[in-house]
Order: C-alpha cells, then sequence, then structure tokens
C-alpha cells in the first residue's frame, strides 16, 4: 500500500480532486488532504465539492509519502504564494518521490522550479509556463516523465490519468 | 482624449477593474469593455461587481484604441486560452500601444510572448512566469516600462498605478 499527499485549497476544480483521490483510494491505497490549515473546509471551482483538509501544511512530513497528487483548478495558483508547498514539492522532487498533476497543477511545479528537463503536460494555456520553466511540453493525454512525474491535461483526461497513477502506486 | 481597450472575462479582481477604469473615466479618457462575447455580463472573484461585456473580441480593432488595460483575478488565466486574445495584445505590442496591467493580467502577456526584455512586475507568484517569459521582473508598486508597459502588484498598488496610467494617458 502506498501513501498518497494531495495538496489543495479553495477553487480547485471539483471533479480533478474527487475522481483520482476516489481511484487510488479504490486501489487499495492510502490518501491524505493537505492544506494551508487542518479543519478548514476548501471549496471546490464549480460549487460542486466541499472538502475538509485532513492535515495542515506545517505538520506534514515528506517522508511520511510516496508520492504527491496536485489537483487542477485556481487551487494550485493559490499554493504556488505560499513558500511552504513551494518547499514540500521540491523536497517530493529532491528525493525522487512520484508526483501526478492536472490541468493547472504544473503551475506549482514551476514555482517550485522543478520542471527543468522533465516531459509534462499540462492545460493548454499553461503549456507555455510548463515550456518558460525548461519542462518539454506535450500535448498528450497523459505523460509520464521516467523522474515518476505523471501529467495530464483536463477533466476529459481522467480515465488515462487515473489509470497511470495506480499502476505507478502498485509497482 | 485617449481611448482604451479594457480586456476581461468572469472571476476578474473586483476592484482591479472598478478602480482603474473609474480613473481613466474620470481623467476625460474614453473605455471600453471588451469580452469573449458582447452582452454577457461578467462576474468578479469577490462577487462585488458585475460588468457586461460592450463589445465582442471578434468586433474589437486595435486601431481604435490608444492603449490596453488588462485587469487581475483569475480572468487573464481564461483569457490567454483564446486564440483572439492573444493576437489582440500581440498587435497592441507591435503597433507600440501601451498595455497596463495588474496582479495576474502578466499571465496574458506570457502567453502572448510579448515581455521579452521588457521590466514588468505582477502579484508574485506570477513573478516567476514574468521571468521565465524573457521579462525583468522588479518589485515594485508600479513599473514602467520604456515601451509603454505599465504594470502594478495588487490592490494595494492602485493608487500609485492608476496615477501612472492616466499620467501616460495624459501625455
Amino acid at each position: 500500500m502506498a501513501k498518497v499527499a494531495i495538496v489543495m485549497t479553495d477553487l480547485f476544480e471539483d471533479v480533478e480532486y474527487t475522481s483520482p483521490r476516489e481511484a487510488i483510494d479504490n486501489a487499495g491505497h492510502e490518501t491524505v488532504l493537505i492544506g494551508p490549515e487542518k479543519g478548514t473546509t476548501v471549496k471546490g471551482k464549480q460549487g460542486d465539492v466541499e472538502a475538509e483538509i485532513e492535515l495542515g501544511i506545517d505538520d506534514a512530513k515528506v517522508e511520511d509519502y510516496d508520492a504527491l497528487f496536485i489537483p487542477g483548478g485556481f487551487s494550485p495558483d493559490e499554493l504556488r504564494s505560499d513558500e511552504r508547498f513551494l518547499e514540500f514539492v521540491r523536497q517530493f522532487d529532491r528525493e525522487k518521490k512520484d508526483i501526478y498533476t492536472i490541468c493547472h497543477g504544473p503551475q506549482l511545479l514551476v514555482n517550485a522550479d522543478v520542471l527543468r528537463g522533465k516531459d509534462a503536460t499540462a492545460v493548454e494555456q499553461v503549456g507555455v509556463d510548463v515550456t518558460n520553466a525548461g519542462g518539454n511540453y506535450i500535448d498528450h493525454a497523459v505523460v509520464i516523465d521516467k523522474s515518476g512525474l505523471i501529467s495530464s491535461r483536463t477533466p476529459d483526461d481522467l480515465p488515462q490519468f487515473n489509470e497511470a497513477i495506480v499502476n505507478a502506486l502498485n509497482k
């Protein structure tokens, strides 16, 4: 069983949180929702989903997790303004742990400066940011980099994205 | 009198639209709100302001304007996914007309690829995107580039931002 840290705050893309989390949980792995502050409720941008933050970033330890998942929406732009999340991401990268991201999720990777030389995808307009940050932007439903970075573009890619991350976690 | 094109869609940062527009109008200049479709209502992310799009981007002509203004919020990220807005911005840049932007506004300039070699500021997390896009990010309340690009960081900078853009329009 693997343990996955999900980092998220308000205005996440609802289904980009619920669908992968469900897929990971259903495969028998563990997920923990990490946000700015434990016990607060964060809301999806579509208004469909509310989620309670299970662990505050100040109490989150990278050593407790096998992988990091960053849902999309406007949440990643907010998280990337917070140095605590940037350092959390950098530590996953340094320790060569898997990172899963979809849609606007790579914005957090841009500001953590962990994209250089890596294959990644994102929602189209964020693709420019990926390229500018030294990443190799690829317009595919799911892109798997040898570093363990797995990325997808939009909610339409969720079936392939979920399959790819569950396969990685099962290994 | 100068004429200013404002480009905006949903989830704009309310006061970053209302305050500069009021300052420009009060100085005796003209403003036109341009969005994806004429007659639609766009809403601010704070829920304070609604605005009706006065001209659709398909009918907007750069030759009719002296300057372009891009309010912040999540609106610029949406606009930068639309090639029509990217080309509109590029044409202002090519014709060396003024461009005014605040907060997340430079995201539209990143995707239009018009920041190379220019001094600009933005909200802190977008500063990385500005640098990665070849701009010279400066953490000042207002940054005036010799190209006519005037930029600010957040709503706190609005007094200096409004003064700078009105001064530029009055010349």
